[in-house]
């Protein structure tokens, strides 16, 4: 049966109101329920104080495919939680409808429908596409610059050390004025909003442990540097985000040096101790000191107000429109101390006081419903939603890549399991979180998407689904022309600016016809998502708003053609192609529309 | 596919340790593989500060049904979730092993399992059988009283007014020395806890509305009658529970009272205005109005500390064993307030301290996943994740009553239904919480079950259910002799002890000797639950410890006699009836057992 017959709603502005609600509003919310449903009435479930009420819901409308009805729903606590009942009809059963889809059994309130009070991320990050860099590997200005003391200088087509001791010392050289130099080829892209990992000093390529947090590195180039890129980039009508490391610090921080140097010192606080008595190190590791909230101070000059580091670097000259917060999901949590949403209030007052309508994406790699759901985060980078669930449909079983830190290796899984999961990691999720998450298919974290899946042709598949699905676009540097790596560190090769050779063009044009696809077509930044079809080898879904509706096909090779009622699809007279070159959609005699079955293939339809 | 063929894993003794776990120790959890699972490896994936580690699994021991992995978990956090991930066998893929079954898609953290170190409830509270009496209906003790001003006295045999302004004035004037006289009763119905509805005066025959918390109400006896009643439920080796509400008072409180007199009173703080300066009461009530517990005097003099009336009841001469929380779900909750953990923990911590062992149960109808989490609350009254799938797979359609507040009266659900419900709201608590949360196929705010169902033999099933599952048994006087009632003020007819007639003595007796049943089967109090087969009509589970398997059949009608594997089911020779009066089970020649296809049923072997 076609997921088309299944009734709908979704947080997307069809279904519930743009603005965020005020505590005290009636928000009226719609549901769709396709003819032949045999539903007679629709109830909305809501909790206020932890108490449900159900809310009778009228018919609004009727079009040739179905039912819309809408339920006022009042918003009693700031997070506000729905699901519908259906039921009344000829079907003398009723069937729950929540985030995760329609049951036929009472459900918990975790898949629930979510209203919050809480305002979303600025239009600019929501309509964003994200260029991530990684800058020791991105780019050199020609800058003549002395390695730093602790490195292993490498020549620009050196290959990288990926395992063992020389990894995070290995120093390319890449620097700020490097990425300024670059800036048109992110364009050429279609990114406008650039991403750096670290850019405080640190002893290591990566500068996940810094040794300041006051400073650009000067090996980049310095504040300087920053300064000139952050200009040019702003110059552009585009954004700027850093990255930050709240977790932990490096061993070589002042302030773990003060701690270690002087018992009393202010600084002692920051950081724990076991019950053993050695210090805790973010994942063990000793030099990377995890930071302790607990204390005033810490928070005063990392996250909290405006003397802050979190707050500096987002005024001038650099007006950083925002971090991505490191390791979010681990900050401010040890053993029975759980500070985690403190800090993140505590961050996100500082943005939206230090740069109104700045952003903070959370990386949490995982499940990171629970702590989105409390509306400090304005997202996540989505591995967890996005990337897993796409690699696991994509993936080359050939590659025997270990992938998301499983320990088994495992083959593809079928387009079931993708819509399972990603329908489980967005369902406790307000709407506006999920939307504004990073979807991404490959970081400075992990296997390049293009060794993931082994062809070129499922990169663009992957791609496809990573600009056309809910959520914002991460393009990590490199994944545009095909860039190969097994794993995160491996991942890192430099950008090939000078070897051409290398760059596989096709893939390129990919992406550059994708965002510009996105960017043109404003129900793939704001619509909702309707699940067609899910079937072994094809995924089909639409994007709906006012502003249109589009059909996305994503096959990861040839498969049985799905055929769907024109009448359930909305589909009148053609449908012409947007992206992948197919024919037009039209139905035929028998009203039903036969989709394309050849594969691997992408293709985007206007309905 | 018979479910013995899952892997299995829950919280009690033969997969997870007896004790709680302390901070920092290392856990040894267990999960057993059927054999012919195609499983090469177990992990165990566990997060400490939100980060996911995947310990793997060894194997422990073989037996001619499954392997045992084990794998040890480290406690890192309080509350510690953990799922299992099978795969790198002949199987190319992996299945996850979560708290709702076994996946083929990565999953969320909701339905991780869960280790706590909040110690459960006590052992007499984990093994006991509740009885649940609601005092103006239970039974007189021929004190001559005066009915109070607000009463509309009614005879005993008087039919009751279930809906309209008389419902809370229709007074029978069954008090607690009436209690007293009926404690062999109860222990004839194999209780041996007493659980009172509200007994603090308040204008209302259900006394939800108390005018205080620092007097038994004199119209059922006084602290004196309390006093003796407690005194004879100790003297028998019972336990005996009251009922405090802590989400409101009755407007004839002196708290509301000088709240209303003296906006400068301390009492003023108690209580909650809406926007418009209206007093909140629950659920609109003007007559409840709501406590406020940003009010530490307020906290003070109802749930913490030793001179909070809580703490009171639970020394001498009461000694009451505990608390059922009323509207604990609500409580401390209006808005933007959220307190209800602040108050559940002064509530846990007041208990432990007056009266050490003592229980803490609170109501709550709903998903009470959220709150069990937290530790304070023992466990809830379990009408989600026990009564609701009870009820929909056991209802008489011809009933056409609505129940658990749903706008619709469906029809039958399956079996597979009532699994999935039971698992959904199992799967995201800690096992003794779910384990100490208490069963009930209806209460004094539910239809009876013997109308629910329509029919004494399905009256059974459910009954069988409530004493076999995991949960402990709450039986709300009157079930036992089958009385009829269509909503919870309905199910308040008074027990008709002058009218043998209206006993349905053969539910009587099914209630004594599943009781009996329970007491005597250890599994059925402590053993783990293994879910066998579900299908329409029939739902088959085994309860496993060390003290022995049994295995209970429950069916609605006839159905299709159920087929399992012998070696599977762990079936060696003759398994003897414990219940039910079927034959003995023992595997036929091709080493399959049939369980009887006859209907209603409820059946439990000792394997």
């Amino acid at each position: 049966m076609s997921l088309l017959a299944e009734p709908h709603h979704d947080g997307a502005a069809w279904h519930v109101p743009v603005e965020a609600p005020r505590l005290g509003d009636t928000v009226p919310v719609f549901v769709r329920v396709p003819h032949g449903h045999g539903t007679g009435g629709v109830w909305a479930r809501a909790t206020a104080d932890a108490e449900p009420m159900f809310v009778a819901g009228r018919i609004d409308r009727t079009t040739a495919a179905e039912t819309w009805w809408r339920c006022d729903i009042p918003m009693h606590n700031p997070l506000t939680g729905y699901r519908f009942l259906l039921g009344g009809g000829a079907d003398p059963g009723y069937r729950w409808l929540n985030g995760s889809g329609t049951h036929h059994h009472d459900v918990t309130d975790a898949d629930d429908f979510l209203l919050t009070t809480a305002p979303p991320a600025a239009d600019w990050a929501r309509d964003a596409i994200v260029y991530q860099i990684f800058p020791d590997r991105f780019a050199r200005s020609g800058h003549d610059r002395e390695p730093p003391p602790w490195a292993e200088p490498a020549g620009w087509d050196d290959p990288v050390v990926h395992t063992g001791p020389s990894t995070p010392a290995q120093w390319y050289g890449g620097d700020l004025d490097g990425v300024t130099d670059k800036l048109d080829h992110i364009g050429a892209v279609g990114a406008d909003t650039v991403y750096l990992t670290p850019f405080f000093p640190a002893p290591s390529n990566h500068r996940y442990n810094a040794s300041s947090f006051d400073e650009v590195d000067p090996h980049l180039g310095g504040d300087k540097a920053l300064a000139r890129l952050a200009q040019e980039v702003h110059a552009r009508g585009w954004r700027i985000l850093g990255d930050l490391t709240t977790n932990h610090c490096g061993s070589t921080h002042p302030w773990f040096r003060t701690a270690l140097a002087d018992p009393a010192s202010l600084e002692r606080q920051f950081f724990y101790l076991t019950p053993a008595g050695e210090v805790v190190g973010w994942l063990g590791h000793g030099s990377l000191p995890k930071l302790r909230y607990a204390s005033v101070e810490l928070r005063r000059r990392l996250v909290q107000g405006p003397a802050s580091a979190a707050a500096r670097w987002l005024r001038p000259p650099f007006e950083l429109d925002g971090w991505r917060v490191d390791v979010a999901n681990m900050t401010g949590r040890y053993r029975t101390d759980d500070r985690n949403a403190e800090v993140a209030a505590a961050l996100r007052r500082t943005v939206d006081e230090a740069r109104p309508g700045g952003l903070l994406i959370a990386e949490h790699c995982h499940d990171a419903t629970a702590d989105l759901r409390r509306g400090d985060w304005h997202g996540t980078m989505n591995y967890a939603g996005f990337s897993n669930p796409v690699w696991t449909w994509l993936r080359d079983p050939a590659a025997g890549l270990t992938l998301s830190g499983k320990p088994v290796a495992p083959t593809r899984g079928p387009a079931e399991a993708l819509l399972a999961t990603v329908r489980a990691f967005r369902a406790g999720v307000p709407w506006h979180a999920m939307a504004a998450s990073w979807s991404l298919v490959g970081s400075h974290d992990t296997a390049r998407i293009r060794t993931i899946t082994g062809d070129a042709a499922l990169v663009e598949v992957a791609a496809g689904l990573m600009f056309t699905m809910p959520g914002v676009p991460m393009v990590y540097a490199g994944d545009e022309i095909g860039l190969t790596g097994t794993n995160g560190e491996d991942a890192r090769r430099p950008f090939p600016w000078d070897r051409p050779e290398r760059w596989d063009r096709r893939t390129f044009d990919v992406y550059a016809r994708l965002a510009a696809l996105r960017r043109d077509a404003e129900p793939l930044r704001r619509g909702g998502l309707r699940w067609v079809h899910a079937h072994g080898d094809v995924l089909v879904f639409l994007r709906e708003s006012a502003a249109g509706r589009l059909l996305v096909l994503a096959a990861r090779s040839p498969h049985a053609p799905v055929r769907l009622l024109g009448r359930q699809l909305g589909l009148h007279g053609e449908a012409a192609n947007r992206y992948g070159g197919a024919p037009p959609l039209r139905a035929a005699v028998d009203n039903h529309v036969t989709l394309p079955g050849d594969g691997p293939t992408f293709q985007v339809w206007q309905l």
